[in-house]
């Protein structure tokens, strides 16, 4: 069936408001470490999903997926080896006050989890999140959404702050953009106790990458959770993103200065097998367990950890953390010299292996092109180079390729942007 | 490493609130169709799961899980057949007037979407659902839940009718249990109307499964769902456990001669990959999706995809519905004979291989007997069968083992069964 027909016979059975990628969306069969390939054989570098951050189809995950699917698959109220070794394994890699795992399916099930424990442990049902985020679709987690407005509209125990942007900096934050962005922490702070709301906590992705991965200001998040602390409230730091190397250290908020009061996984988790998480400390875990007697079917299961211990594998035994952060730095390195080539590159700003580039009209006024972001995604993908965009108007390209992703993929990356992003200027300029 | 270790190794890693089944918690490490075995190869005849109903590790799934895992398995913004297929092979089990999927991870995920679909259809967000329901964890969800009271309490905008008790029904109701307990659904309506609370919907397990699994009042489903859209609300069906032929049809609700609005769908779908999905209309689905474009990185992905098309595959080649209707009423025919020796069984109820035993203190007074029902699951275990207990009063023996279930394995489970009955109230009289 030709790639049109699919796509007739999609919109059919599934009905609208199911998008897809690309002007023309790509039909593809096959994966292989940061390669993907279409129905005609066509090859593409991915260097836009964050889930098979090991790879795709990476023969050990795989492996350890066909074994234990083979051996036994079933729930957490009977005594299994992987919860066990698992929980032990992945907790190893927090700091340690943080010490209690319960597992879930989803990123989403792991925020809605997680505003659960923070209000069964501080008694609030107030949260803070950003003006331009996005931490999951269950209705509870929905209220954060500013990408659509939730069914029933927005519930007035959540308010938003200005998410940190350091490009497009307000006058009024001129050599002080942390002061004046932990100020809006503070004034919601005092917005809801103002309309009398007890407060539960603030949840934010520590890359702020929905809203477009700013350079975030020095002192930002451990000052944030300090006005939460001192408010009453618990601080969230959602790692379904960021989390697993990505960011070229083992978790996005690392080098915060910041121990949060919980964490959230998800995405790369088991590099595809539905698998997320939610990490935080006995205190605050196990009295809501208590409460709640927390049980999803599926998590926890036998495969689920058979899966997520054999990405730590791999991330550990190939070093794909350390990898994400020096390929993180040539490919940073590759954009910015870029920038200084093409006006219309507006800034360019990298977390290990996660990108975002700012493509703007008018460098001076930094106006966004969304216009240009759109046709840039649609011709890498022509070019075979599998990227996307995100921010607040939808003009930074994201590019978040896999954590094993090598240098000759990195340079074709680099190389292809600097043709598309030419060829596209230069045919809006005739 | 024993029993013992395992279970302090688990208590010091995922701390107090993770239940473990039986007294004995068991240490599985093997399945295969209705049989699991411990790490001492100690063999347990399956009665208690329904995840794996075509059976545990089927090889079928397991080669489909492993083949699509080791070719692709990324997200729906990309063309693949398989979510297709999937979409299209299952919607063809449902009345014409349902012609929509959405897939999601688990249960909860499922019912929480439907919840939303709902109200986005109906303007209203008032719900009502019987006083001993669980439909699931998220937060929204977690507003149905009798087992516990969610974090933040009960909200204003849920309305809690009496469960359908065809076996203790109270005395107003002799006569006409149907018109006695929609006469309960009549109020509730009426009481979200007195509070200004526009009703969104009801939702209903079709076999009242937490419930205690009672034998369903004539009428009752199909006359309360026409009570919930006179007054402008849409009707939703759980059938996250009764459906995919466990009630020895493929859907929980096919006899009652209703058409839900919406049906959700969870644990046997994909064998224990987590798999689950809300069908509805697409008059209910379009706009709902066009509004919040609803997005699950995990859900429909193609090993998903893969896995629950191998178990519909599995299901209707091995012929596993009709198995299900033929060995439900084997054991059934068992219990009601077993009834008649035993005077501790008060009452045995049954939808396909799905069985409710309820145990009593006195048939007369019908005092249930959890006490009784403990010891039994615990008994039962040592004798190497596996199930649980439901209902209100936690005094029902729940079985429900594979659909694969052949007639010497409906044999020994009654076998067991009746022998453990006879020396635990032996021992209980003496």
């Amino acid at each position: 069936m030709s790639g049109e027909a699919l796509r007739e016979r999609r919109e059919r059975l599934l009905g609208p408001g199911n998008p897809l990628f690309y002007d023309a969306p790509v039909h593809l069969v096959r994966g292989e470490g940061a390669w993907l390939y279409d129905a005609e054989e066509r090859r593409y570098l991915d260097c836009y999903n964050n889930v098979p951050c090991v790879g795709h189809c990476h023969p050990r995950v795989v492996k350890a997926i066909a074994r234990q699917s083979g051996l036994l698959n079933t729930h957490t109220r009977y005594l299994h080896d992987n919860l066990l070794d698992y929980t032990e394994r992945l907790l190893e890699k927090f700091a340690t006050p943080l010490d209690r795992l319960a597992l879930a399916c989803t990123g989403s099930e792991a925020n809605d989890l997680a505003m659960r424990i923070a209000r069964n442990h501080t008694g609030g049902e107030g949260f803070i999140c950003t003006d331009a985020t996005y931490h999951g679709n269950t209705t509870a987690v929905s209220q954060f959404s500013a990408i659509y407005e939730p069914v029933g509209g927005y519930q007035p125990h959540v308010r938003r702050v200005p998410w940190p942007d350091t490009y497009r900096l307000p006058e009024a934050a001129a050599g002080d953009a942390t002061g004046y962005y932990l100020q809006a922490v503070a004034d919601a702070i005092d917005s809801l106790k103002a309309a009398g709301i007890r407060l539960a906590g603030m949840m934010v992705c520590p890359l702020f990458a929905n809203e477009g991965l700013p350079t975030v200001p020095p002192g930002y998040l451990a000052g944030a959770a300090e006005l939460v602390r001192d408010a009453g409230g618990v601080f969230i730091v959602d790692e379904v993103q960021a989390g697993f190397g990505r960011a070229g250290r083992w978790w996005g908020h690392e080098t915060s200065g910041l121990v949060p009061d919980i964490v959230t996984l998800g995405k790369p988790m088991a590099a595809g097998y539905p698998v997320a998480g939610v990490v935080t400390r006995r205190e605050l875990m196990d009295p809501y367990r208590q409460r709640e007697m927390y049980f999803n079917t599926f998590a926890g299961n036998p495969v689920a950890c058979a899966a997520a211990l054999a990405v730590l594998d791999v991330l550990e035994e190939e070093d794909l953390v350390a990898n994400a952060a020096r390929m993180g730095q040539f490919v940073l390195a590759g954009l910015q010299d870029l920038q200084q080539q093409l006006e219309c590159i507006g800034d360019v700003r990298g977390a290990g292996l996660f990108f975002g580039i700012e493509l703007v009209a008018d460098r001076h006024h930094k106006t966004a092109d969304a216009g240009l972001a759109r046709s840039v995604v649609n011709r890498m993908r022509e070019h075979g180079v599998l990227l996307s965009r995100i921010g607040a108007e939808d003009n930074v390209l994201k590019a978040r390729p896999p954590l094993c992703f090598s240098q000759e993929q990195a340079q074709l990356l680099l190389t292809t942007l600097a043709q598309v992003l030419s060829e596209t200027t230069r045919r809006q300029h005739r």
